[in-house]
């Protein structure tokens, strides 16, 4: 049994570069991440992806907590005749939404949606609760599950027909109060992105086309993969008035007059967890940035017989005192497994530093640490252990960021014309162009070519591109970056 | 406007002893806890209501990680075939299950389940991952939300068609290790709900009748509702093998054998949010011990114009500084509203302690500070203030304990038989008696009465009863306690 268990749970077999959705399929199920169900399109999350998101969780809960928005909790179900009021936003979500119609043998008086997103159910009690301008700002986010029935091919995280998200619904009595959340939403977005996921991406405005369905506009960070493909990260959509008036949330201003309110919806999802596992992974598995790894040091003792005792001992009274020290350790003292599966193993699970510890460093008082990032390996005498640890991991976190900005940069191609953008996409890159940021431009782009989208603008940039749309004869408005999306 | 929020925010009116239901009602929409949606049975947790159950939750993980146990998080549906495993599972499940057939306009090819709870789904995981005796045991539990189409009268938190739960699966290698932890389940629920909530339930095994649909064996904490009836909380299933035969989860042992795992599943639920308003309550509204309330302390400056920039400034220092100390604290310095009506409000909402500060109490640098559990007023220098906000908080939190725990013992009535047992449950009571546990027994007992059903049994009286049965010619095993249930 073991011996076949070996087998199994052997490395990934395919290089990243060369096959790049076989490394992803074997990446995530090797490292413990997610397994497919009988359920077509869902993934179990397992407490290794699942320990991620709760520290995605637990960092912009955080935040939100300072931004003074509550937590809540709004029904999974949504009639349907509530979905319907938003006419974009119904056309938008509508083919993909889970109906329910029955409950045991009884066939229900009208349909239930199961949430694609929550502004139907959530706007109808807003507009019960708010009544004058005291009751505003009211700001509520919930953290939940929502289905989005894809007919597309579903992949584990980044395309997934359920998720997990927060969704933040937040709503101000002037245009004012809701533009100015935009800054503060999605620099935290980058924040929680950048300096705890080590990933870099590209922040922007979406084009009329992209945008969320029944939103004014919408912001985003969009996150190269290695295979090219373009995955829509965290966002920001201001929904100006148009849901306050579908839905019919009205106040009394301070002057007496009844006004609509002006609204903003927010979000950032586990498919992060597969823009993660895509970008820092290597042929040997998954890099965890330190910040968000389950554990940033696993130690292994070499074992020899002779010194087992010894050796257990030493391991367990490093991790007490790295644990002392706020550092997240795992030992492996399993005696079935030979160090250097026990190596792979961890590696393949991204564990940012490994501790080898055998008798020669048991007599040396040294330790071996290993980097997952870049393989380097060092000896640290035990006394300075714990202030080692901290300087690499600070390093790992440091570097994973900065090759993710490096990949991203290298990945942009400016481009002039169609067959110039059609060309770098299907080399894997960005197209960054001028451009005219019109519907039918964009629906023409990706009739003629295999359907290369917009992905965002730039906002330095918008309104400073000069001369002509480069796929088009109209003139340019902005920049933005062109791709195909998941 | 204001004047007619004003009217509308009044407080609860009627007595919660006259008329508990009608009291619950206004209680908990009131506090804000919660509110009713255009789903039937399903209602809007809000902030307020969210942040006690983020509480219970924090309690609870810091437990389970103790325990190994590791969150992961499975598909929301299940496919019919996958339910139907367990004969008596589907059985116990199905008249209350929601059905998806159809996404988009697209008809599915299986109907799928919305979980009523994860058995089926997270056993045909469990069975591809189990293979070993070195893969277990294994211990997993998720937070999620899951769905029961009751068809009984809703209740918002008692009885809701939607429901927010930890539901915990563990798999062992043999009966002792799933019977070990038994104890460890049912003591970490209790003590959740005595020392955090401060609510004090019947601990007991379920009767044959009783017991979740496929375990062996069922544990429960049982509550008494002021209103006589009786709400199950957190709960532990022994599950034997039935489930393992069922779904196939079966290990090679280290005899080299094949042989099928034992389980355990457990939960707790926001049903617990109820007991909670409903035990603690009294006429003015909510009483939230203060380990769980979301605010220990409101401080209330008692605004005169002349002082009103001093007492402002004081009002903050305070707040920061019992916020220093750990105290979760709240200031009201509305100006639009009078004293009385913001300490309605807050009594209303269940504040544990309300801090006065006038311009007297400036001058003498004193604050009154005023108990929500019996409205005792005392005046407190400031410099003490830390330390007798600590003693009260400790206070308050032993007493509500202490008086959950009076009016459970005084509830109870020992019976002698099924008239005994009807008068004293239609006056509010629990009966206590002497039982065979047959399943004949308790239902004939149920059509003999108006649904009295077994609550659970104490641990320590089973085997040791003697005489006949209360109820039947058959003797005695047992004693349980009776009641009509939620």
């Amino acid at each position: 049994m073991s011996e076949k268990k070996k087998t199994e749970e052997k490395g990934i077999t395919v290089k990243k570069e060369k096959n790049f959705n076989e490394w992803y399929t074997q990446a995530f199920q090797k490292a413990d991440l997610a397994d497919y169900t009988l359920v077509s399109g869902c993934v179990v999350f397992k407490p290794y992806a699942h320990t991620i998101w709760d520290k995605i969780r637990e960092e912009t809960k955080k935040r939100l907590n300072k931004m003074d928005v509550g937590e809540a909790y709004f029904p999974l179900f949504i009639p349907e005749k509530l979905l319907e009021k938003e006419a974009e936003h119904v056309e938008g979500f509508s083919p993909e939404v889970a109906w329910v119609e029955k409950a045991g043998n009884t066939k229900l008086g009208e349909r239930l949606a199961v949430r694609p997103t929550s502004e139907a159910i959530m706007y109808d009690s807003y507009s019960k609760w708010i009544r004058s301008h005291r009751d505003l700002p009211l700001k509520m986010c919930q953290w939940n599950n929502v289905v989005r029935w894809e007919f597309k091919n579903p992949v584990p995280f980044l395309r997934s027909r359920e998720f997990l998200w927060v969704e933040g619904h937040t709503v101000f009595a002037d245009e004012k109060g809701a533009l100015d959340e935009d800054k503060s939403i999605m620099d935290m977005w980058q924040d929680i992105c950048e300096n705890y996921l080590a990933l870099k991406g590209l922040r922007g405005k979406k084009s009329e086309n992209e945008k969320f369905a029944g939103a004014v506009f919408t912001k985003s960070i969009e996150y190269r993969l290695p295979n090219g493909k373009i995955a829509q990260g965290p966002d920001f959509h201001y929904d100006g008035q148009n849901f306050a008036k579908a839905y019919s949330i009205k106040f009394i201003d301070e002057d007496e007059k009844e006004k609509f309110v002006f609204q903003n919806t927010w979000a950032i999802s586990t498919r992060m967890l597969g823009v993660l596992i895509a970008v820092h992974g290597d042929d040997q598995g998954l890099i965890l940035p330190p910040k968000i790894a389950p554990y940033q040091v696993v130690i292994i003792p070499i074992i020899f017989d002779k010194h087992k005792k010894e050796l257990f001992k030493e391991t367990d009274k490093l991790k007490q005192k790295l644990e002392k020290k706020g550092f997240r350790v795992k030992t492996d003292k399993r005696e079935n497994y030979k160090p250097g599966w026990k190596f792979n193993q961890w590696e393949m699970k991204g564990v940012p530093l490994r501790i080898e510890l055998g008798p020669r460093e048991l007599e040396k008082k040294i330790v071996t640490v290993v980097r997952r990032d870049n393989g380097k390996k060092e000896n640290v005498n035990i006394k300075n252990l714990g202030k080692k640890i901290k300087e690499l991991l600070d390093d790992i976190q440091k570097q994973l960021l900065k090759r993710s900005e490096e990949k991203l940069k290298n990945s942009i191609k400016e481009v002039k014309n169609i067959k110039e953008l059609e060309n770098a996409v299907n080399k894997g890159k960005i197209g960054y162009a001028k451009w005219c940021n019109n519907v039918e431009c964009e629906e023409n782009l990706k009739d003629k070519t295999t359907g290369i989208k917009s992905l965002n603008m730039p906002e330095d940039k918008i309104g400073k591109a000069k001369g002509k749309c480069a796929f088009c004869d109209k003139e340019a408005k902005v920049y933005a970056y062109f791709g195909k999306t998941y």
